[in-house]
């Protein structure tokens, strides 16, 4: 039976002995990393949160405690009074490693069975083995570091936040579905058999109501639900940080949230990052690198040569331009020296992203090597050449196409190069932040065969494309950005709309009626007659962000009890069967008995 | 249409203009309070977060401005640039009534209907339109205010905490549905048909396995849900303080959590607040006040007098004794002059808690009143008054049941005679703090014939009672604490069990098999195996300490966004009937086509 700690008091935290204490007292408790005999001592490497310290039984220290040490295994719970001492033989790679702990007295308050995972850093075991049991999982200390660096970060955010004036407010869980966006989680409502609460997908129309109350400046770190097939980094229950302001511009919000970033990196990691940041339209990103949330870290930026090559014969290049397309390009500076098959497998890589082909030209030792040589007159090719500022060492990638192909296919292209060539690997710390402005208010939706809304629909379009709304949705812009961080959207917003004239002529354009835009945003719309200020926000990711500051790349690293692909909790094996007593009182059934299968 | 704000920037809050910038140029932004026309002038007085400020409009401070003046009405928002000088008339009963503001320019940033409630301190509104219109409830200051409050609470607390080595630490929503406590919120999956997930109503297990993960300190401010008939003052969504310790005992948790009421009472309301609390057992409580959580600001205590009347013939009392319970009564000193029918009022009070009546006597200008004098001889009348301290002047009054219904029933009119003499009314500013300690482990369900755990099966018994489990399961008290204010439990938690000898015996005392306990806490249990440090912890309700701390009542005042009594949101109407696509893809169906109130 596990001993209490009953007349013990912990005076140190385990990592935190040092030869200063040497000949102090101290009571220390924590789990057993490891223990060894040798030459009739008994050393034990006792861990807690704050790290690992040695302490040693022996007869000669205290007879009582060395016999019970003697039963001592791996991940037993301790509680240790022992004294300081310097270390016989020092351990430089501990951090207490000059010193040990004799070990005086010794209560073993929980035994423990060998775990099915190793606790050590760096843990290579199968996920759903780390998964089932987290509790084990999380005792390793690279873990316990990630959930430091996420406290931390949370507790920046509010501070900032707090110290501008901004008001935590908590918006409800339990909520109105709203078809628009992504799929919901339901919640069936007892009171009204048959209607249901969805959880939130994000705390926006609360947070433009709060403004509609004169909160003026409103912030919250809140979970949110999707419920989406889950690609990698994506969870069904994720956490926001989410702001909103009143009485600003793009400016304010703008100024305000590289103050935020640049202090959350020099509280959490003691780094210093400039501002302001670099800025840059979507259709300049769109044209520079293909994405609207590009890693600019390195090169390889697209070029147009469609005016170049516009009059050539090339069917390819030629359909791709009659049809509204056009003619894009990589110069890949220096990757001459890839062979034919790497070349290839790019030519395969593009095709993922619906290019039909890779054009490409090989500037090798003097020489033009092109399968699409034959197609120009010398002269053109040069031209070609010199318009991309091509020179002896580089490969020219070139893909023709209609926009969107032709940004995905290199937007990616530019990516797979820097994989391929280490540029974006661990080494590089490069912290590139890019703020993407104007994105386009609408973007036409092949499926609905209608525009729809970019961003959301309370988006404010920029003030000098208004009338476009009407006339050109295309290219009408809008008030809202990204926050990009080394390619990753890491937050985004948008000024939203406060008069209710631009708000219909929103709607309007999305294809609502005004009895359909009531019945889905009705209490929104009916909040904005009573006096609405000019207001926006942002919203970030804030599994993402601590992803970045924690250095990892699996979000599960940031999240103490994740779920798997398939939203399941293999540790507590939710979701679950529950009892029909339970479905009665809801007023629901199951549609058909399908086998549950495991999770 | 509204105006936009461009190029002008906000220099001051209304309610941050004072003679000291008195000749400033301002830029303000907000809405309006009231418009008055008086002399050829327009006076209007501009709300915002921070208060009011009154601003004249006139043909010779700015004819533009004051043409445009002419078409505000209550609540539009406007954005106004002035020059602040001293008033002509001061309003010494506003903070800024000192100065007015010249308006030199106006945009009418938003139009406004007029608002279907007063935009006012301590609206006097039927509730269901305060809900339904929530966004204009919030505007009124007195609302405001109580979120600032929540803000600063939550902010302190998460400082504080964090100051003292916690970890915030996210627990899932989407969990798993545990049947012991109250009914779970069900989220159906998509992904398992026929399964689903359950939203927390505590964080409790998920917080006991990061002890085992040796995270040490942990805490929470989460949401939580519980789907029960409302209450007042109950919320379908509610949110906790939630903490839990490693390497603790009960000393360490109310030392520390005495430290951090008092620094929330001190930051938040600048009020100092003495520590430490008072104690009292449980069985002191009961016995003195006939609640767990009494209200300690006024006596009334109850009394035993059992072993005075244990020898009388009158069959009330001899009863009562002769099965079990006892007799126990109150002095409401000072109380004689209650009429007849007032005693009878609290006759028929006593009854609905249970009792089968009131015997008082009455000690009324040196004459002994009591329906029951002729059960006693003069003698024992006199003891029974003797021992109850009774004095002219003074009513006694006296029930004979079981325990729980004496305690219950006078514990309640001892609140019923306080309310009565107004002796906790808001004047009441005391802050009556009490721990309750030693809570029996386990309380005995009528229903269900069996002893269930007070706490919860967790709970770790005082080590003296461990024995006790076995023999004399009434008696074995829990170290299990509840911290009291004002009559109301504000929080509470317990020493968990660590170890899984004791764990085993408590399941077994709640008649678990091993096989059923581990089928519904088997993660937890089988965590248990590899190394569980010694931990406890505690849970207050956030919404109910700020109720304390913004001196409503009422907890719709503290949360933004409450429902109503039927656990709807007459605002978003949710919940609300979702797409026949939607419940097919968790396959679901509704079981009865039950007509839907109108929410």
């Amino acid at each position: 039976m596990g001993e209490s700690i009953k007349g013990l008091k912990r005076t140190s935290g385990c990592g935190e002995i040092f030869e200063s204490n040497v000949g102090e007292k101290v009571t220390i408790m924590g789990w057993v990393q490891r223990r060894r005999d040798l030459g009739g001592l008994i050393f034990v490497d006792l861990r807690d949160r704050s790290g690992i310290v040695q302490v040693i039984f022996g007869e000669e220290i205290d007879k009582e405690a060395f016999k019970k040490a003697e039963s001592i295994r791996g991940e037993y719970v301790l509680a240790i009074e022992g004294e300081v001492t310097m270390r016989q033989s020092p351990n430089k790679d501990m951090p207490t490693g000059m010193i040990e702990v004799l070990g005086k007295s010794l209560r073993i308050v929980s035994e423990a069975e060998t775990p099915p995972i190793y606790i050590k850093e760096d843990l290579d075991a199968a996920e759903h083995i780390r998964l089932k049991h987290r509790y084990l999982d999380l005792r390793r200390p690279d873990m316990q570091r990630n959930f430091i660096i996420r406290h931390k970060a949370s507790k920046v955010v509010r501070d900032f936040l707090d110290e501008n004036g901004f008001l935590e407010v908590e918006t409800p869980m339990l909520t109105k579905s709203t078809p628009e966006g992504a799929r919901d989680y339901l919640v069936p409502s007892r009171n009204y058999p048959g209607s249901f609460y969805a959880l939130p997908q994000s705390p926006q129309l609360f947070k433009q109501l709060l403004m509609v109350s004169g909160f003026e400046k409103y912030f919250q770190i809140v979970k949110c639900f999707r419920d989406e097939d889950l690609r990698a980094n994506r969870q069904p229950e994720f956490t926001q940080i989410d702001m909103e302001m009143s009485f600003i511009d793009v400016e304010d919000i703008i100024g305000l949230n590289e103050k935020l970033l640049q202090r959350l990196w020099k509280e959490v990691l003691d780094i210093n990052v400039e501002i302001p940041f670099k800025r840059m339209t979507y259709k300049e990103v769109m044209d520079r690198y293909g994405s609207d949330k590009p890693d600019t870290r390195f090169g390889f930026e697209l070029q147009d040569i469609s005016s170049v090559v516009k009059d050539v014969e090339f069917k390819v290049f030629k359909d791709a331009i009659d049809n509204g397309g056009s003619v894009r390009a990589i110069n890949a500076k220096g990757c001459a020296s890839f062979g034919r098959k790497e070349i290839d497998k790019l030519g395969e890589f593009v095709k993922t992203f619906g290019a039909k082909g890779l054009a490409w030209i090989q500037l090798k030792e003097g020489e033009v090597k092109s399968p699409i040589a034959k197609f120009f007159t010398e002269e053109k090719l040069q031209e070609i050449i010199n318009s991309l500022g091509g020179e002896d060492g580089d490969l020219l990638l070139i893909v023709a196409d209609k926009a969107s192909v032709v940004y995905k296919s290199l937007g990616e292209l530019r990516l797979e190069l820097a994989r391929k060539l280490n540029l974006i690997g661990k080494d590089n710390k490069d912290l590139n932040f890019l703020w993407v402005t104007e994105f386009p208010l609408f973007e036409y939706d092949d499926e609905e065969e209608r525009y729809v809304a970019k961003h959301h629909p309370f988006t404010m379009p920029m003030e000098e494309d208004i009338e476009l709304l009407d006339t050109d949705r295309e290219n009408a812009r809008a008030k809202a950005y990204d926050i990009v961080l080394n390619g990753e959207e890491i937050g985004g917003g948008s000024i939203r709309i406060h008069d209710s004239a631009i708000q219909e002529k929103m709607f309007e354009a999305l294809g609502f009626t005004k009895e359909s835009a009531y019945e889905k945003f009705g209490f929104l719309l009916e909040a904005f007659k009573y006096g609405t200020p000019v207001h926006g926000g942002l919203a970030y990711g804030l599994d993402r962000l601590v992803m970045f500051l924690a250095g990892t790349d699996n979000i599960k690293d940031v999240i103490a009890f994740p779920k798997n692909q398939n939203a399941a909790d293999p540790m507590t094996n939710a979701p679950g069967e529950v009892d029909n007593k339970q479905l009665n009182e809801l007023a629901i059934d199951i549609l058909k008995a399908t086998e549950t299968e495991e999770n």
